[in-house]
């Protein structure tokens, strides 16, 4: 494990049913557009059409900051979640 | 997107509060040590100790492969979901 500058989270948004790449790829980018102003990295995220739940990973300075880029975007994370453990 | 040779799967595990690396690594790696049998490659996983879920990316053959590598290896998944949308 090596020591990371900034914490990590995982949020999880429900209620997805049906996403396809291209709206996905839409929602990833509206965080993307703003993220900076909190200075929060999302480099990357994972749904599922059928059960309606999309992951995205992100590195920021709080917990916070990555609800409020998810909320201003227009998609609130259903729950967010530290991950200081990774491998 | 590009084409995918694997399908991908998110899988959710529970009940790991209080996880630290050296255990997470440690879990990882049993996984490691036996997924070629199946086809399977954990690329990275992530745990937050305070609500004790981890969260595992896989490519894999089969939803049920992934299943049955991390009961092999003593941790099976509380949830697996196919993530065939990524960005």
């Amino acid at each position: 494990m090596e020591a990371r500058p900034m914490p990590k989270f995982m949020d999880v948004h429900h209620g997805m049913h049906g996403v396809t790449p291209e709206a996905l790829q839409a929602a990833h980018q509206a965080d993307l557009d703003i993220q900076d102003e909190e200075g929060v990295d999302f480099p990357r995220a994972w749904g599922d059409p059928g059960s309606g739940i999309a992951w995205c990973i992100s590195e920021a300075p709080t917990i916070e900051a990555v609800k409020r880029i998810h909320e201003r975007a227009g998609h609130p994370a259903t729950e967010v979640y530290p991950v200081p453990v990774e491998v």
